[in-house]
């Protein structure tokens, strides 16, 4: 199933697109893609739902907004350097363990919304990244039992501003967190969708141009291993993503390096997880 | 106005602690002290409600648990190494800007639950420290302006795994995030309590013994530098927490370390703040 959330930012309605690609209004069923929905059986009881009630469900304009498909999680967290040659673009060596960091959830936006550069930066760069979404609470979970904890998988450009992240006393928060610097969707995959999540092509181009190019097949740390790793030092709750960090291609690592600017337009894409489109702005 | 929230993990009500130190229920009110309540003048509304509701509202018995003092905050950002001494002891440089990094929410307790060292942890340590809680949006917000953005302060144990933190590959948030590791209140002191939060005596003891005692007038960067800091990377939200960091006197800095143990009683309190007191388990 693809789960998605429509309407004007703020006043997003939950809808399902269906595989013909047109999406439904299924507010009657309702519940929105939160906490409750995930950690409650919500995807199961869900399907069941659309079975007998599909037919009576609206369907959603195509020129309607897209939000991100799920409600404001408790946390994004999110994996650093688990590409090698993205490790070794950004001039840093490859971990012995998931490099973790968080980015405040205020940065979420739909997935065709635009990027606006925050004030006083020089250096806004792109990342696609591969999401997960938690389905059931998480502590201290095993690499063998973590698929149980999946919900689904979802698209993301973390975008980062390199000067804030790196340039300014330490902790990448600060160039991860400004708003709109968390594009994510079009939709959440259910986890039946995805056969293997540790071979996904992603992609990113950049004003029509390949920039990043690369499979999940190159992670460092696969999907089971980085949310037991997570699981091990924070609880996760139904809805939490985790982003699963960026292969090869961004900006900081050209030379020289390039960073976005008003006017440039970002796409991206995974494998099953559709693609997103991204115009970026000045801050105003 | 002090305010409280108590009852069982989970199931707390709102309530308010009275100056002659008792607490009285204020469900009747009909809000909870969450995002909507601070940003939408919950504060003046309560303190309205009160003049005309109070004798109605029951005493809370003293035996009842207290929670954290606000529901689920959207984050918890914390400033490392505020204090020029502790980041000596951390063997660290004083910061240019404030260090910034997240702790998960799902870290909170209330100010009297038990600190449970979690697994595979060698070097869990305290730390006292300022909390700020936000009462309006704030995002570009000048130093002038920060305090018309705090709703009020409130005690933090910013419980610390030191391994976790410093020597797993990255990123401060790993240590940071366990579950317990967020001790907060007793209550939320609202700024008119609180003359001047740059000027207060903080201390934590371990076992009865005074390990930290210093002064927020020790600060490197003050509550509205803080608050104006953090807004120029993110956007706050009403109810979010800022932990200002922690004076010298951690186990980390002392010589040999010392760090928390089963068994162990950490009590901590700031001037007008009030006190906590929380006790230490193994992980079972």
């Amino acid at each position: 199933m693809k789960l998605i959330r429509f309407g004007a930012e703020g006043q997003e309605k939950p809808g399902v697109q269906l595989d013909n690609g047109s999406r439904i209004d299924i507010s009657a069923f309702g519940q929105d893609f939160d906490e409750n929905f995930f950690g409650n059986d919500g995807i199961k009881k869900l399907g069941k739902w659309l079975k007998s009630n599909q037919p009576n469900c609206p369907l959603v304009d195509e020129n309607i907004r897209l939000g991100a498909p799920m409600t404001r999680p408790s946390k994004i967290v999110c994996v650093g350097l688990n590409y090698a040659q993205h490790a070794a673009e950004s001039g840093m060596a490859v971990p012995e363990h998931p490099v973790l960091f968080f980015k405040s959830t205020t940065a979420i936006v739909g997935p065709f919304d635009d990027i606006i550069i925050p004030k006083g930066s020089t250096k806004t760069d792109w990342e696609v990244e591969l999401s997960i979404v938690i389905g059931k609470k998480a502590s201290y979970v095993n690499e063998a039992d973590a698929f149980d904890h999946i919900a689904g998988y979802v698209l993301h450009n973390d975008v980062s501003e390199r000067a804030f992240q790196l340039e300014l006393s330490g902790q990448w928060v600060k160039g991860k967190s400004c708003d709109t610097f968390a594009p994510i969707g079009p939709f959440i995959a259910t986890t039946d969708e995805i056969k293997n999540p540790n071979n996904l092509n992603l992609w990113l181009k950049l004003n029509g141009e390949m920039m990043q190019n690369s499979s999940t097949s190159d992670f460092i740390f696969n999907v089971q291993h980085v949310v037991s790793h997570i699981s091990q030092f924070m609880t996760l709750l139904p809805g939490d993503i985790i982003s699963t960090g960026t292969p090869f291609g961004v900006g900081l690592g050209l030379t020289p390096p390039l960073y976005l600017k008003a006017g440039d337009v970002v796409e991206l894409g995974i494998e099953g997880l559709g693609t997103s489109k991204q115009h970026v702005k000045a801050y105003e």
